[in-house]
This record gives structure tokens, C-alpha cells and sequence, in this order.
């Protein structure tokens, strides 16, 4: 049966390698339905090439424009109400979760509300509302397939135990563009230096967010949510070659590992056919071209963030929420230029020690906690 | 429901292993039969402590020391015939397949005909009959799960796909003691030097086989046959630090590892246990610690028993059971001092290429092409 895809997110990094993975798929897929937050020119193109029955716009000029540039009979969309409507109206089997940040959150939570199959990209949503959607994915029979390179890498190994067998995962980090670096010289690092990440092409958030390791901070309490683990069975290794994704330690010892050349395709791919494996005529793994693979322990004192996203998945509750909204407000102001690197980090510690914290919020606490955060961090600056 | 367990080979290295597994195990497992070649102190010993309700030993002198050492009540049996009849006469679910070398074949394929799973720690078996035991195992519904850690590894990475989604699999060699040796150093080695593995503490023979990579080469016929695969799916990579024991690659490019500190008894465990994992107190694998994994292509014209495998396993037939037995003896040649250390897989070559071969043996052919290796090796050694 043909599977029928809305892509939120559509004209970001992961968006556009879904659409490459869903034209090698061929007749298995079908896209009903795309959405983006500002690019109406690219998201245009995409509906005249994929025919959606449903795209959707955050951007209100960007809806404008697309209102004049499709000519095709999708339903047009507009605003964030626009991308919960996408999902209610296009008749789709599976999400894929790709807005950066925690715009996709409604949307996202949706699908899941429908019992929809969410293919999840966009980590902050169960960073930020974890503790609401697990529990409403069980009772609405929605699954929940990881695409970020380490989640999917400890879904595919999980297949080799049961998730009750489970006694440790391993989150691999390259480190980043800053593993090397001095704290001092990190503090005052560009924005060219951070986004000079040495193993993954991604979008500027998230390439940011892994040379201040934020991004692995959140992984951690991702991971603690999609596969229901405690803090302190996830542990951190730095692994600069990147290719191994993470790996699962069960209670017998042994260790089950996912590898791969760098190619957000293949876990983009196996969210989509899983637990089946489609061919890929994809560059194969060279362990012998690889040489050698190394591992070390992170430094906590360089990498802070480490820290906070072990403390925000053992609190659980609104902490996460606020460590999201209050790093991804902070990276916007470093990429505005109105703070240092360093203080992406420092920022998101003041404002989570701060924040009042709630253990069982509703949705709409978690949005005005994550408003607070981000008025917080601003309100620092301006200080 | 309690495991009924059969060791053939209780005396060796994997045998003892496995009693200390069992041992972990407590009342999941009880021993009903154990078996051994010569050494009838460790065996009556072993029958004193496990109670198995059958003890079998090929030696005639052994048989006669066991007979006045076993005060319980189990019944003795002797010589190969005494293998086989152990295996008929045990109520066992399980035959752990342990003894070196050729002779446990005849109670291995007894076990497959009778439908029981069997845990094979003895590769010699597949090597040699693989095209008898395979079809047979199919048509008794017999289980045969491996416990060689690399095929203990595939075997474990499969289950993050469908065997039909196997593309490739990469069985993992530590090089054995001469890695780094020049091929005339290794030509001349002595039994000590052959001996003096680098990772994993185990039996003599299977040390030797790692040194000159016969090893390795059996486990490539093994793999044909366990897990279906053409000689061309099979690639060998050597890893010296031994921590990836090995991986399997599917069609969709992602690639699934096993990993673990060298300890046999862990993939002896989930052969006993599997599809269920159960807690071990196992030395957890220290990635940090290990700091660096290393990969490279082997050496063919040091190692060209890695050759022979892939031309064995191309071949099929007898040219498993011919190459087992010209290693078998060619080892014992060496372990007796006859040959220098470079003769064991020139001789086995040589017999190898003058073996008349038979696409589809019976056990009888095969019986018979083994002792024809055999007798030819040593031919070569007295002319």
C-alpha cells in the first residue's frame, strides 16, 4: 500500500533529503501534504513537483506569494493554525516531524492525537512535551520512528534485544567543530567557526547546537522519552569520525552498534520502510578506507550543556522545555550577532536554574514556560 | 520451562565456559549429558558436580578411569559411537556442539536429524558438512545457533533486519599473534609464538588457527552456511583490539555491529538463552577506555589461508570437509614439532588443489575425503 506523507518542514536540510529519499522510494510513497515557515519559493516548487493536497505556510507574505505561484488545486494554508489543519485535512499516514525548534510542536502533536505515524526529526517536541505525547501517543496508537542519526542508530540496534533488556545507551558525538578548541578560544568563536562542523552537513540551529554540544543535551532527553530510559542510562561518548551513530548495551553485555557513512538519507529512509530495508545504491561504509575510530570522554567543564541536559532529563516536567526555548532563543541571538558563543550555554544555565519549575504540565504551561524562557534570555541581554 | 543441556566437548575451553554459564544460569538449566575425548579427571569431576544422566568419553583409558571414578548414577559411554548415543539417549533440548576438530560431527548431525538446537561452538562441523546439516537441520526443524563470537555477532546483528535484506557481512580478525610479523618471521615461528594469542584466551588449536588465519577462513565457510550467504557477501577486516566482533550490512547501507569485551561467555549465554537476553555481571565494555578501534585490510599473501576460505566456500561440496581436515593435521604436524609453522597452509593447500571434488557428498563421501586429507598431509610430510 502506498504510504502518503506530509512533510512539516519540507524546505529545511531534513525536508529536502525526505523528498530525495521519497523520489528513490517511487510508487511507495505519495506526499500529501507540505509545509514550511517562510520559503514560499522553494515550497512552491516542491508542490509543483510532488502535487500535495495540502501546503501550508507559516509566513504570512510567504503565503501571498504562494497563493500567486502554484497553479495546481492543493489546498492553501496559512500561519501555525495552517500546519495543525495540514495534518487534520491531508489524508496522510505518516509525519514527518522537520520544523526546526518548537514552532512544530501543535502540528506535531496532532498527528499524534490522530494516532498518526510520526517519523521525528524535529527533536525539541518531545524535549519540550515529552511528558504530553508519549503518553498520548499509547493511547492513540500513534508510533514514534526516530530520523536524528543517534535516535534511529539505538532503534535499529534495540531490534537486537527487547527494550526491558536494555542496561545502557551510548549517545556518539563528533565533538563538534570545537573538540579541539580552548575553552577561551570557544567563548569568543564566530559564527563561521561554528558552523564549520567537521562530519554532518545540516542546518545552521542544529550545527550550532552541536559545537555547543546543546544538540546532544537534547538528545539525551529525547532518548530518556522515545525509548523510556532513566538519565543515567545514557551516556555521552565523543567519537570524531562519527561513524558509529550510538549503540545499545543490553544486560547481557553485549553491545549492539549502528554505523554508517554520514548520510541523513539512510535513517530518513528506514523511519519511512521500517522494519523493512529498502536498497540504497548509497556510499557503503569503508571501514578499512575509515582506519581507525576513536573515543574519548567528554569534558563537562568545556561542554556544559552535557550537564544541563542530564539534569533536565532526570527533572523532567517543564525543564526541558525551558532548556529548548532558552538555547534556541540564545542561538538566535549569537547568529544575530548580539552575543558571544560562549554565552549560548551561560544564558540557558541561568535561565533554567531560574525557571519555576512544574513535574505534570499541561500543554499550555509548556508553552508559556517556553515564552518565559524566551523573553528570559532576550531580557539578559538587554540587561 | 528448565533448558536440558548436552555438552559435547565439556572438558575444553568452551565446554568449561559453558558450565560456568550454566552455573549463572542456576535453575534454567540443568546438564543431562556431558562428553569429552580424553581428559577423564576434568569429566568425572565435571559428572560429579552436574549430575548429567549420561557421560560420554572417546578414549578407551579414559572410559576405564571414568568407570571407577563416578560413584552417581549415570550411565557411561565410550568411543565415537558413544558420542552419538549420548545424544540419542539424553532427554536434551540443547546439544552445546564443543569438541575440536572433526570428530563431534557424527553427534552434531545426530542431534540435527533428532531436531534439537544446537549450540555450535565446534565450526569444524559446518565447515566440513555444512551442505549435509543445513538442509537436514531445515527439514528436522532443528535450531543452529552459533557461538563463535563472530558468528554469535552476526547472528545478533541480523535481528535489526530480515536475513533477506543482508547485503554484506564483515567478520572481524585480530590479525592473531603475527599481524605485524614479516612472512618469513611467521614461516619459522614456534609453538609458543604461535600460541601467544593477543585478545581472547582459548583452546590450542583454534589459537594456531588464528595465527595462520585458517581461523578465520573456516569461519567464511561457516558463515555460508549459517546464515545463506555467497562467498562474495563475506569480507573479512582485521581489527587487532577484537571489540567489534563483527558486522552485518544491509541493503538500505545502514550497518549493525556487535560488540563486547573478548569474553566467550557471553555470546555461550545468549546461545543458551536467545531470543532472550539475561543479566550477566559481565566487565561492561569500556569504549572510553578502549580509546581507539583500528581497521585494515589483511594481508593475503601473509595470510593466504584467507584465500582457501573464500575458494571453499565458493566451491561447496567436499572442499569444507578437505580443507578442515588438511588444517587439522597440519596442526597437529606442527603441535608435534614435524613441520615449521609456515608448512601448516602450504600442506593444506597443496592437498586443497589435488582433492577430487564432489559437488554434493554424502556423509560417507565426506567421511572419506576427510580421512583422504588427512592421510595425504601426512604423506607429504614423510616423502
Amino acid at each position: 500500500m502506498r504510504q502518503r506523507i506530509v512533510i512539516l518542514g519540507s524546505t529545511g536540510s531534513i525536508g529536502r533529503h525526505t523528498l530525495d529519499v521519497i523520489d528513490h522510494l517511487g510508487s511507495r510513497c505519495s506526499v500529501v501534504g507540505l509545509a514550511a515557515g517562510t520559503r514560499s519559493e522553494v515550497l512552491a516548487e516542491q508542490a509543483q513537483k510532488y502535487h500535495p493536497t495540502h501546503v501550508a505556510i507559516a509566513d504570512a507574505s510567504g503565503f501571498q506569494h504562494l497563493c500567486g505561484a502554484l497553479d495546481n488545486e492543493a489546498t492553501l494554508l496559512n500561519g501555525d493554525r495552517g500546519l495543525v489543519e495540514l495534518v487534520e485535512k491531508s489524508d496522510c499516514d505518516c509525519v514527518v516531524a522537520a520544523i526546526v525548534g518548537a514552532a512544530g510542536l501543535p502540528a506535531t502533536l496532532r498527528a499524534v492525537e490522530l494516532g498518526k505515524t510520526i517519523a521525528v526529526a524535529n527533536k525539541e517536541t518531545l524535549v519540550t512535551a515529552g511528558s504530553i505525547i508519549m503518553p498520548q501517543a499509547k493511547r492513540a496508537g500513534a508510533r514514534l520512528i526516530p530520523i536524528d542519526s543517534e535516535h534511529s542508530a539505538i532503534f535499529q540496534a534495540m531490534r537486537a534485544g527487547h527494550p526491558s533488556e536494555v542496561r545502557k545507551v551510548y549517545l556518539t558525538a563528533s565533538g563538534g567543530p570545537f573538540r579541539t578548541a580552548s575553552i577561551e578560544e570557544m567563548r569568543n568563536a564566530t559564527l563561521d567557526d561554528a558552523l564549520n562542523h567537521p562530519t554532518w552537513s545540516m542546518g545552521p540551529k542544529i550545527t550550532i547546537d552541536s559545537a555547543t554540544m546543546m544538540n546532544k543535551a537534547l538528545e539525551i532527553i529525547e532518548a530518556k522519552w522515545l525509548f523510556d530510559l532513566k538519565p543515567n542510562q545514557i551516556e555521552v561518548v565523543i567519537h570524531p569520525e562519527s561513524i558509529i551513530h550510538s549503540l545499545v548495551e543490553f544486560c547481557d553485555g553485549s553491545v549492539v552498534a549502528q554505523l554508517g557513512t554520514p548520510d541523513m538519507r539512510t535513517p530518513i529512509q528506514y523511519a519511512l520502510t521500517c522494519p523493512q530495508r529498502l536498497p540504497r545504491s548509497s556510499e557503503p561504509l569503508d571501514l578499512v578506507g575509515t582506519g581507525q575510530m576513536n573515543f574519548h570522554a567528554p569534558d563537562l567543564d568545556k561542554f556544559p550543556a552535557l550537564r544541563l541536559g542530564h539534569e533536565a532529563a532526570r527533572r523532567g516536567g517543564t525543564a526541558g522545555a525551558v532548556l529548548n526555548a532558552a538555547n534556541e532563543t540564545a542561538v538566535e541571538l549569537f547568529r544575530g550577532g548580539d552575543i558571544r558563543f560562549g554565552e549560548i550555554v551561560e544564558l540557558s544555565a541561568q535561565v533554567f536554574e531560574r525557571h519555576a519549575f512544574v513535574a505534570e504540565p499541561t500543554l499550555e504551561q509548556l508553552l508559556a514556560v517556553d515564552r518565559w524562557a524566551r523573553s528570559e534570555v532576550n531580557q539578559c541581554v538587554i540587561c
